[in-house]
């Protein structure tokens, strides 16, 4: 069947942040503490896409090895009266977890919904950012036409970042909610019964053909680096295209989550 | 089958309580802001239940019209040092959301997890009070030996309370989760697969024998009101109790909450 691109659909999400940007001139604030490459790449994505949409990106790079350096800036950034939003990239120093970073992420200025105030104002339907990767997925589904009332939606993780919130922004969506993980008794009879399967394992070709359903849409949260180098998603897509939608690694989930980000800069820098 | 009943495992914890409370003398602060004579049923429960375990309860009988008064006394209690724990009862003066009351407890004494930051550090796996009602779940599927890792658990009802902070606890005990609710497509089909079913709707005998697998553990959250004054669970308990475990209304549920509840405020009396 047909792919899910993401390409267009970012264009436009950062297109329409663009109009909205340009009086503004909004600041993202990015906090990077590693040296690992696929960080590096999206750190640079992330430069791209400010560039594009007229925001003004600040990168801190810091010692991989200093915890406490990291929990500095990121307190400093919170209280920069000229910062809009912070987006802090893993992998981080070790003894401090995402949740703990998040924490010090001033909840104005998460863009990329890090912060447990934000994911339990989710929660609790209150006006909060979501993690980008969680909205651009709901983004795509919406581009795809699905009707989520009433679907059943099977997520295939649980993280922070993807699984959970991702669950919540779908059971807003009326979606009946099913959240599978490496646990999970007999994921091929649980991923079957989606109407709409998310897979944001982190395992390469996890997700094959005997786990799809005849005519679902399939969204593709991975993004695993082969021995060769090149990225694969969580869904082995030559096996499943031929009879259910799927969203491509590159180009799917990705350039939609950057434009995502970018639009919720543009968002916090109004409130200012 | 046999019933799981919750007075028994609520004495047990409350028991335990008590005991480290008796150096602690805790104090626990309820707001109260209606008439409604279930939530006067239930502060009764609380006072009798506070007595038994050896904590001073602090009621707070505010104008049922008036949400700045509710708002007012649950900064002055956040900001009381005497007090351990906070719990605002519902319903709230109209204009008040209760998640808006509970961005007011402070989440150090949130022993019923109302407060975004406990359900946001839920979501991000930090510490923090679940909502007692979703804690008492998880008790009674411990005392009934189900196997949790890999069952399959639907839940039905996606409340703030209940149904998503029970989905994350679920979650953590490596069950797959379901989150079933009114707009889900066929609760039947759905609710049969479960090896737990949790009924958290709110409607009187919504789940029946058709929705039940034999052998499955039922919890039943519901307490609705008859016309006739007395009081029913979710779950049509004559028609599934031949074949599965399920929680009695009232002694189910109900007895555990209160008793976490006060374990929780003995927990937070020991952090001051």
């Amino acid at each position: 069947m047909t792919a899910l691109e993401g390409r267009a659909l970012a264009a436009g999400i950062r297109e329409a942040a663009a109009e909205e940007a340009a009086s503004l001139v909004p600041v993202l604030a990015a906090v990077v503490a590693t040296e690992d490459p696929a960080t590096a790449w999206y750190a640079g994505a992330l430069t791209k896409a400010a560039g594009a949409t007229g925001i003004e990106l600040r990168e801190s790079r810091l010692d991989p090895s200093d915890a406490s350096g990291v929990i500095e800036r990121l307190e400093s950034l919170s209280a920069d009266p000229e910062v809009d939003g912070i987006i802090c990239l893993t992998p981080l120093p070790e003894g401090l977890s995402l949740a703990e970073a998040g924490e010090l992420i001033a909840p104005g200025k998460d863009v990329d919904g890090a912060s447990p105030v934000s994911l339990g104002r989710l929660v609790a339907g209150l006006p909060a950012f979501a993690p980008a990767t969680a909205q651009a997925v709901i983004e795509l589904l919406r581009q795809s036409g699905t009707q989520l009332e009433g679907a059943n939606a099977v997520i295939v993780g649980r993280s922070i970042v993807v699984g959970k919130p991702l669950a919540l922004l779908l059971l807003d969506e009326n979606a009946t909610v099913t959240v599978a993980h490496t646990r999970t008794r007999d994921l091929e009879e649980t991923t079957r019964r989606a109407d709409v399967l998310v897979a944001a394992a982190g395992r390469a070709r996890l997700i094959g053909a005997e786990h799809v359903r005849p005519g679902a849409v399939v969204i593709d949260v991975g993004t695993n680096e082969e021995p060769d180098g090149s990225m694969v998603g969580d869904v082995d897509t030559a096996a499943v295209e031929p009879f259910a939608i799927v969203t491509p690694v590159p180009g799917g989930v990705g350039p939609v989550t950057t434009a995502v980000l970018m639009r919720n800069v543009v968002t916090a820098a109004k409130r200012r």
